[in-house]
């Protein structure tokens, strides 16, 4: 497989190959998620399962000028009991995939997350992975984590790493370049994130790690721009060409991306990951393109 | 005064007003240094000090095709009293600006920040702030601390507001929209930042701040994008209108600003603010033209 170098050619791959998954989503009643579902229904490889209040489900599709009677519509107008039998159908392999509708982030995770009935297993870190396509990069760059773990530790630092790796393998990237993200490439106690990115190059020498070619700290510069590997004189094997950023907070990686996606031309696909099956989670700021890149990451990935 | 929006007209401004400072350079013997002072000394607002080995800074300057008679000289070779000497001259109001040259950052910052003979009054917080340029942002975004304190605490990030603040008002904005970074809009205790940016708040409730427009948390998103901010449905008087940012930790403030340098376009000049008077240090991997205005703001600033 030819790695994948940006989010059209992830879209082109799933027609190509021909996947089409199940995606129950919870609450299916706004525009803001249904708009992005009824593109990838169109190109083939989404196949919507639309929970929530069948009323307002059709009447959402007509507006947004589909036909209610191409779909599944499963008639649940409890919001909590929606989202029940979404996390039931995705557990039950009735569904590939669940995606959050109209209801509150933390509602929803909650049901996720549930010990007994949710869908992570025990001991597993929830995570969150997105590929970035820039203008001015020449591939994808896949950020993690943007939107889940405050303050990641050793454990849910080494999880991000190896989601990641799992997600741009899926890119057809057999040997992803991984940068340890930090304000430079100096290990310092005062910055504690750098004293588990030595760990994490330790395991990686003794193969506890997916396959990569991982270092760290790095800054952005040293991380992507071969020019500033050269002036700086600091060799990386990442050597200015990394397919991923593992970012040591929530606040850098969340900001980093943010400021790309405003200032840099950037669109996205992002999913939560350490989950049994893929979980679509979207922002209602993120762009319509990058809605529909969502559902698209989450088919690749199921 | 007329608000300045870019680099350039920075530089227009010290130019129109007649602005020329004394910039002390500390162990100015690299093209890197010399390079970004010379246009500005051809531009007319800086008169540089040039102080090290004098037979390397005169091949330098004639490298440069500078005429080595055009500038001040002063022979000290051993580069720890080259360092000390500037940082003297800028003590006793012989300058007006401290600049690094080819000496490390460490044993440069060591001078200045020397109890008896630095240049960082007892009690002051050193920090540093960048105004940044981009194509796709309206005006200049002022960006903290993205090079100096790794996790800042309360009084830390006080300070930081109060820096920038004052910069703002040096490019005519006389009340700045002011941006507490974080991942979200929610005060919640598992982001210690968000708590010490509700004190901000207060703070700023009894005027204990300089005169600001100032809210946080607040994403990137609803700091710096009008239409985020009418999507989210959440108010705030920064308004996606941002002049500055405030950032919670070195690595998000420096992966924010890098991700811009590299794939938005951006310029930048900064420096180091708390001193009695401003500190260049510039980082090689800097474009030349970012040099240039660090300089610019230095002079600007002092």
């Amino acid at each position: 497989m030819k790695a994948i170098t940006s989010l059209d050619q992830m879209v082109q791959h799933l027609c190509d190959t021909g996947i089409q998954k199940r995606i129950a989503v919870a609450v299916a009643e706004d525009d803001n998620t249904l708009g992005a579902l009824l593109e990838a229904h169109q190109r083939g490889f989404a196949n919507p399962i639309l929970i929530g209040d069948k009323t307002r489900i059709e009447s959402v599709l007509t507006e947004e000028k589909a036909n209610p009677s191409d779909f599944q519509i499963i008639d649940i107008p409890d919001h909590q009991k929606a989202v029940s039998e979404a996390v039931r159908m995705v557990r039950a392999d009735e569904a590939d995939v669940l995606m959050k509708g109209l209801i509150g982030t933390d509602k929803f995770l909650k049901a996720v997350l549930d010990k007994e009935k949710g869908l992570l297993p025990a001991g597993n870190v929830m995570s969150y992975v997105c590929a970035v396509e820039l203008p001015k990069y020449h591939k994808l760059l896949f950020v993690s984590d943007t939107a889940v773990l405050p303050y990641p530790n050793l454990d849910q630092k080494v999880a991000m790493v190896k989601y990641t790796v799992e997600m741009t393998k899926r890119f057809g990237i057999n040997d992803p370049k991984v940068a340890l993200i930090g304000a430079s490439e100096k290990v310092n106690k005062a910055f504690p994130y750098s004293l588990d990115y030595q760990k994490i190059l330790e395991m990686d020498k003794v193969g506890q790690l997916p396959a990569c070619t991982i270092d760290g700290p790095l800054d952005v510069f040293l991380a992507c721009d071969k020019e500033s590997v050269k002036i700086k004189g600091i060799p990386t094997p990442v050597n200015g060409e990394a397919d991923a950023l593992i970012f040591p907070s929530l606040e850098s990686a969340n900001s980093f991306y943010k400021g790309l996606m405003l200032f840099g031309g950037g669109e996205l696909a992002g999913l939560i990951q350490g989950t049994i099956k893929p979980v679509v989670v979207m922002s209602r700021s993120e762009s319509q393109k990058s809605k529909f890149y969502c559902v698209a990451l989450s088919c690749l990935m199921a």
